[in-house]
């Protein structure tokens, strides 16, 4: 990504004067006059390998159709991200692939924001602060889990929760904490015993909400909103399944109202694709990725609305070695899992004490099981991960869902972009590039 | 793809006049005077689904240093594509995807070139030859499997092999056979007791071949070389498994020698990816990956040397829910796969009358078997297909590959694109329309 593509990106953002005739002489655009985007859009599928977004294409289609849509995922593929950590295997964990996202440098799994001597990395995020740039987080865990730690705090464990939740308050940028909107789960380690950090970012001036309802009450920039114990309530277990493009919209209003002329940088992650796919429970993954979906589309529209700003998105990896059809049989059945209601955890969890399974599993499947599998399903209730391994079998062979692992895989995730210099994202490269590539767009070196 | 589109690729393929600054004027180039490419190739990997070319580039990775270096299919890499049939499922079969990268419509799971309506459809082989160009086809599967055979023949089912082999010599176009230059297997097919194609093709000027050693003595077209029974021994029990390579220059050497101005359509199919997919021998579908990547570094040196050359690059779809990693492992074992010597198939078809498996797993894997496992083993002998499942989930293990079919699964594949028109395949595309894209490139009518 060197003289050509940036030459390359002058012609294409400058489009108007590219596409037309050969007797006209290029005239400087606007893109060309202002070559940073003002406002970045970082957002990350946690865990969506390739097979969830196709499998999304096909869960959300409709099958009375002989055509099936495209969906926001196709209309903004632009390529494909190595994933490898720098350890001693190619398959990395979520710590090492956000710390190479945010940071532009591989990591050992497990390090958050730190590189393999343990030294802090500089993030995306915390560059854009220093830049003027208003800051926000946005995910479905907790605002301390990997993925949005790695942007934020430094800790060569992403177990150490309390640790990386005091960064995000002790570790100031003029004086300042990093992040100035955050909206997300994790209660339990931003209003402890020992440290109640929610009560000390409203000290220093932030507006602050505790339930997803209350997001309203925000009107202004800095704000926190932590919204659950840990992460929120799976998409499919709750009554407010779209609550990562909720609080999307609400923080592009609000980042809108209140960036001045140095716009914002906005981190916005699907968390919990990725705990659907270790879980393997391709409802509750589907359902993730509908909400993230909603998200994305919402980005687009202001993207269109504000065409200074650049959207990429990618996945951190893939999870459980999903696969669209299993066993040889060359199906797999939408229509089963979209009438799932629970999730398999949630089903399980209650079916531990249950008289009547088969009736619960009619009630929450929307089909009955054969004899045998019911006597299976009854003998597994001894324990409870018998229960869920018994639950996940049998509802993977109805919808004919392959699963090769509750972990991850190393698999290239795809990259999509949009709006100002997402041409710059086209193609293979690896995820450290997707970082490094943001940065020097910020910084304007890309666009000279 | 529509008009934006086509004045894009006109601005991509004038590089040199957008890269100059907004003083200058374009200038007509060659690649504008010339719209259509010259020589179009067309590269298909059979079953090779995202992980494949992930998994090759770790599998062909030196672990001795720190970096992973891309492959050529990371340099090449341009977007992805959906491959669903026109039936009622979303996983598609070789022969329905076959034939909608060959004619750019959609037709049920076995078609071969037929629609829905069991109609023939138009191919762009077939396209090409009626404008005057060399028509070729490079495979090491037989020459009328499923993939090749989508692109000449028409069939109601993949299974009627006679008759498909038969439509090679008879269905003629300005009264020649379509296919001016076959490379692949299929004698049993094409020298049957009832008829002898390859004596018809002789009778019409063909020479011909019976032993990829003898691939040299071809030194004209048209030329029909059929070096197997069936598909080509697999390149990890070949004593030469660089054949597809090796026929790739061969026919690379004669199309450039013997075409007109008109150039030439040549498919290149790397047919055995596929059938270590369904095998689940991930170390049989390396090595198949092996020879297919130096086809592309091949066909990349070509068209560098001739730059009015298209190469478009896909898969039909993804074999076996591949993934890299398993069981909650975060670790794939590529120095296990590269140990191993001969395919699981020719390996379990020997052990079944082995009286000491012990030994002979440790020579063709690396490593000694545990003493649970190799009693497992024994017990397995009783019957082939369990001596086949236990070679498979014991040299699974090892590596920690995953697998969760022995068919398909309806997984996005990836699409690569380098040299004259290449810009066109970037992004998410349907199946159909990378078929379309080729041919309305060939028509000029993607860039006026
Ligand atoms: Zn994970
Ligand atoms: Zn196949």
């Amino acid at each position: 990504m060197k003289r050509l593509s940036l030459l390359l990106l002058l012609c294409l953002t400058a489009q108007a004067g590219c596409s037309k005739t050969e007797q006209q002489s290029h005239t400087r655009t606007e893109a060309q006059s202002q070559p940073q985007p003002r406002n970045i859009i970082f957002m990350i599928g946690d865990g969506m390998g390739p097979a969830y977004t196709s499998g999304y294409r096909y869960f959300v289609d409709n099958p009375e159709t002989k055509e099936v849509d495209p969906t926001v995922f196709d209309r903004l593929l632009v390529g494909t991200a190595s994933t490898y950590p720098d350890d001693d295997t190619y398959v990395t964990d979520s710590a090492a692939s956000a710390t190479a996202l945010a940071t532009g440098i591989k990591s050992f799994n497990g390090a958050i924001g730190v590189d393999t001597e343990q030294k802090p990395l500089q993030s995306l995020l915390k560059h854009a602060k220093r830049l003027g740039k208003n800051t926000a987080i946005v995910v479905t865990s907790e605002l301390n889990h990997a993925t949005p730690a790695s942007f934020v705090a430094h800790n060569n464990s992403r177990g150490n929760k309390d640790a990386i939740a005091n960064d995000f308050i002790d570790i100031k940028i003029n004086n300042r904490p990093t992040v100035d909107l955050m909206l997300g789960g994790g209660q339990q380690y931003f209003q402890r015993r020992d440290r109640d950090i929610l009560q000390e970012f409203r000290n220093l001036g932030y507006q602050s909400a505790t339930e997803l309802s209350q997001l309203e009450n925000i009107t202004g920039i800095p704000a926190i909103g932590v919204f659950a114990d840990k992460g929120l309530a799976r998409a499919i277990d709750s009554d407010t399944p779209q609550r990562l493009s909720h609080m999307t919209g609400a923080a592009l209003a609000l980042l809108k109202k209140h960036s001045g002329k140095a716009g914002f940088f906005l981190m916005i992650e699907g968390s919990q694709i990725d705990w659907c796919g270790h879980a393997n429970d391709i409802a509750c993954a589907m359902r993730e990725m509908d909400d993230f979906a909603r998200s994305i589309e919402i980005v687009e529209k202001f993207i269109q609305e504000n065409p200074d700003t650049l959207l990429v998105l990618t996945a951190d990896h893939s999870t459980g070695g999903l696969s669209l059809a299993a066993d040889k049989e060359y199906l797999w059945r939408t229509e089963v899992i979209a009438q799932q209601r629970k999730s398999l955890a949630e089903f399980s969890r209650d079916l531990q004490s249950d008289a009547d399974p088969g009736k619960s599993w009619q009630e929450n499947f929307g089909y009955p099981l054969q004899a045998q599998e019911l006597l299976a399903l009854k003998e597994s209730q001894a324990s409870s991960e018998a229960t869920y391994d018994a639950v996940v079998r049998i509802s993977s062979r109805y919808s004919n869902t392959g699963w090769t692992t509750r972990g991850h895989d190393a698999v290239d995730v795809q990259v999509f972009a949009y709006g100002h210099g997402s041409e710059l994202f086209r193609g293979f490269q690896d995820n450290t590039a997707i970082s490094k590539k943001i940065l020097q767009l910020m910084d304007g070196i890309l666009t000279h």
